[in-house]
Parts: C-alpha cells; sequence; structure tokens
C-alpha cells in the first residue's frame, strides 16, 4: 500500500478536524497526520483516538513541511490562521478549509496568499455532536464536498485537492465562492434562520404543552439545535444572499396571507400542489 | 377476554381508519367493526386486511346500531357525513372524527346534533403514505390524542370516548376546541406553511443541483410533502389562527432582517442562542 500524502496538518482537531484525522490514518490515505490545537489535552486524546501521528501546540512546528494543511476553525479564524501559518509553509503546499462559507474567506485570504496556496472546500457533513470524544471515521464516506475556485486557481493543486477528498471518500462540485454562498443561503443558511425564528414564536407552546408537538415540528426544527456562535457568523458572513432571501421570503409570505385572506382556495391548492411536487424530486 | 364495544362503525376507510379498525380487532377492543365507503373495492381489501368484520357502501346499514361512530373523512366533509348520519344514530351512540382542526367542524355539528352525540378527537398521528394498502396495526399505539369538550358535552360521553382511545393505547390531552386550533396553528399548520413556501422559494436549487441538498434542508420540509387537498382545507378552515401566526412571523423576519443589516452581532447570538435552548427542551 503506497501512501497518498506524507504529511498532512489539521489545524483544529474538533470533531470536522479529528474525524478527517482518523480516516486519513486508518484508510493509509496520510503517512503522518500532524494535528494541531490550543488545549494540548485534547491534542493527546486525538492521538489516544487514533485521529492524528502527531501533535503539538506549535503552529510553526505544525505546518512544517506539510503536503496539506487543513484549516477546520471557525469560519470567523480561517483567514487569521492562513495569516499565521503563511510564513512557515514550503512553496508547494495546499492550504484548504472546511468553512461553510466562502466567498468572504477567498476574498481576505487571496489578499496574502501571493502564492496561490490556497483553494477553498467546503466538505457538507456533520453532526449535532461537537469534539474530539465524537469523532467518527466515517463521517466524510459518501458526502458532498464543494471546492471553490475562480481565474485564478491553480489547476495542478485543485487536481491535488480533488484527489485528496475522493480518496476520503467524497463526491465533488466545484463552484465560484460567490455562487457557493448564494446556493447555500437558500438552502441552509435562510432554513437555519427560518426555524430558529419558528422556534421562538412558539416559545409558549414548548414550555407549556410539549405532548401535543408532534414529529412533524420535531424534524423541521432540528436544525435549530444547532450552535448559535457558528451560525451568527454565517449569518454575518452571508450577510447579503442571507438578506436577500429574507426579503424574498418576506414576499412570499405576503403574497400566501392575500391569499388567504380572499380564501382563494384554488390558487392556494395550486401553491401548495407545486411545493409538494418539488419536495417530492427530493429523495 | 371481553369486549369493550360491541360494535364500532368507522367512516372512510383509508390509512387512518383502516388502521384503527385493523387495531379494535387484533387488540380485541371491538367485537364488530363495520367499515362503510364508498368504492366496493377498497371495502373488500379492508376485510382482507383485517380491518373490518364488515363493510357496506349503504351508510344507514353502517351505522345502525353503533355504539361508536368514528368519522375518518377529510375535514371539509365531516359536518356533512355527520348530517347524513344523524338520523340514523341509536339515542346513546358516540360520535368522534379524527380531523385535524376541531372549531369550525363542531361548530357546524353543534347546530345539529341535538343530542349531543358528538365529541370532536384529534389523534395526532398519521404517515406520508395513504390508504388501505398501508394500514397498520400500531399507527395509534403510544401517540397523543386530543379530545375538544366545552360546556355542553355530556361527561359520561366523555369518559367513554376517553376509555375507548386509552384502549387503543393512546396518551389523551382534553382541550376547547378553539385552544386546540389556536395551539395546532402554531406547531403543527403554520410550520407546514413555512416550508410549503421555502421549498418554492428553492426551486431552482431543487431543479438544478440536487447534490449539494442536505439531510438538514431534507428534515426540514419533510412535511411539505404532504398532500395539498388536507392541507388547502386546513389552512382555510383555521383561517384566523394561521393569518394570526404569519403576521408574527413576518414581524418577527423584519425584526431579524434589521439586526443583520445594522451587524447586530450580539443580540443576533442571544437571539440563536435562545432558539436552540428551546429546542434542546424537545425530546
Amino acid at each position: 500500500m503506497k501512501f497518498k500524502f506524507d504529511k498532512v496538518t489539521i489545524l483544529g482537531m474538533g470533531l470536522m478536524g479529528g474525524s478527517l484525522g482518523k480516516t486519513l490514518l486508518k484508510d493509509k490515505i496520510a503517512k503522518q497526520v500532524m494535528g494541531w490545537g490550543r488545549n494540548i489535552k485534547k491534542l493527546k486524546k486525538a492521538i489516544l483516538k487514533n485521529a492524528a501521528t502527531k501533535v503539538t501546540t506549535d503552529i510553526k512546528e505544525a505546518v512544517k513541511d506539510a503536503d496539506i494543511v487543513l484549516i477546520s476553525l471557525p469560519v470567523s479564524l480561517i483567514p487569521e490562521y492562513f495569516k499565521k501559518i503563511n510564513p512557515y509553509l514550503k512553496s508547494d503546499c495546499l492550504v484548504t478549509d472546511i468553512g461553510s462559507i466562502k466567498e468572504k474567506i477567498v476574498r481576505e485570504i487571496k489578499k496574502i496568499d501571493k502564492k496561490h496556496l490556497f483553494i477553498g472546500s467546503h466538505p457538507m457533513v456533520g453532526s449535532e455532536k461537537k469534539g474530539i470524544d465524537n469523532i467518527m471515521d466515517n463521517l466524510y464516506k459518501d458526502g458532498v464536498c464543494i471546492i471553490t475556485m475562480d481565474n485564478n486557481t491553480d489547476k495542478n493543486k485543485l487536481n491535488f485537492l480533488k484527489l485528496f477528498w475522493k480518496k476520503i471518500g467524497m463526491r465533488l462540485v466545484i463552484l465560484s465562492p460567490s455562487d457557493h454562498d448564494k446556493y447555500m443561503a437558500g438552502i441552509s443558511h435562510f432554513p437555519h434562520l427560518l426555524v430558529y425564528l419558528l422556534i421562538l414564536l412558539q416559545k409558549d407552546n414548548i414550555a407549556k404543552r410539549k405532548i401535543i408537538i408532534g414529529k412533524g415540528f420535531l424534524d423541521t426544527t432540528r436544525i435549530a439545535a444547532s450552535g448559535e456562535e457558528i451560525w451568527t457568523d454565517i449569518f454575518m458572513d452571508n450577510k447579503e444572499n442571507v438578506l436577500n432571501e429574507i426579503k424574498k421570503y418576506i414576499k412570499e409570505l405576503n403574497r400566501f396571507k392575500l391569499l388567504l385572506e380572499k380564501n382563494e382556495k384554488i390558487k392556494i391548492k395550486k401553491i401548495l400542489k407545486k411545493a409538494k411536487l418539488l419536495r417530492e424530486q427530493l429523495k
């Protein structure tokens, strides 16, 4: 068995970073996985759990000689950490991330990434559970990973990154950073907002009569259990697209409100049928 | 083993009616289950599937001598069918239904129900699958059933109805018809509307890039696969409560929009955290 990558460095050994390290080692995709973090206790757990072969809290040591560096940190920290590691990277190193927004990250990194070492990734996997204690060696398997590119993207590096995610078992989609953020606003970011607000408006029913809350409501609002730190960042960083979805949605709600006020039964039924048929196209 | 009820008549042998009949017979709760419907082929299937002991398309024959009549028909037909069967019911018969709205049904039936035979039920169970082919003998088990009552409700009949649903394995909640409809608007009817409209706005993403649509979106929008006939009726029949939820929600969306426009990060994080904590109280 030949190793595909000699040294992969992962910044941030949480659920996402730790699970990736475990997969890279278990499937013999990387010879060495270097785990970096600020908490040495958690890093030692990463070793015990076979998510890394070496760990360090020294960022310079972490990225030295790495073939690939994966920044598995909250969205708001990604450009800052690229800046920190940039001086220590070897000249053909590939840097990527796992952030749920791309345009802002890519724009900020571009300013300093003179050697075009960075290409954005968004592996669309995850779990409500967090941290090194919950890592899984199959978290990424069969998931979809979006890679973002633009005119400046180095084609060799892009192929290298595609190979990396494919080895891990992911299906790939290539988008521009701005398309990524626009589409994600519609199918992920705005839906999260929608159910966060729904939950808030139903606080009386939740507090006083849980017994009559059925499976439909639970399924619809499951994603409202997602962390407020991450989602505040996402809404702020993808602000224009999210605002755009909000505006379109308010318009739609007002339109429906008018139909209901006017008892437009036939039109309402048409709308619901159209939505039902669309939903049936998914799975 | 003693039978608890001699003759239970079910009007409408679809998923809900058929599953109820099957449970009543399997658990020996009823001696005789009479299934009524307009399609004799489907009724014969009900017999084959042990969901009824007898079937008929003659409504007079169906309800004659029944101890309980369960109207398992679409919401819009329930008062009309009560009117049809009313002349043929024995004087101590109990009539109930399975409708997802209650105020309008109860109000309309009250006008003709001089002997107070009707008490509304809303067993909060179901499936996306429909019809006699998909009946299950455990559909109702461990589910929650709301029974509605007001000052006119006959206490003996109420106890009889409670016993009926308890025998089937349901947990009971007693509400007034208007409270029922108000609460349901919030935790069921409006959430359905919310995701129907979400689906419509995402029609481009659904048509062009299914691959990037993740589990979160699928779970959130699962209930948008519900039938447009039933849900048009529900929105129309619970119009005032649904309009009220729409108005509150538009207000909330506008408030959040303003916070996002002004980059009110701390306030946004607070809102999301509050929602997350509320969601965590469920399940």
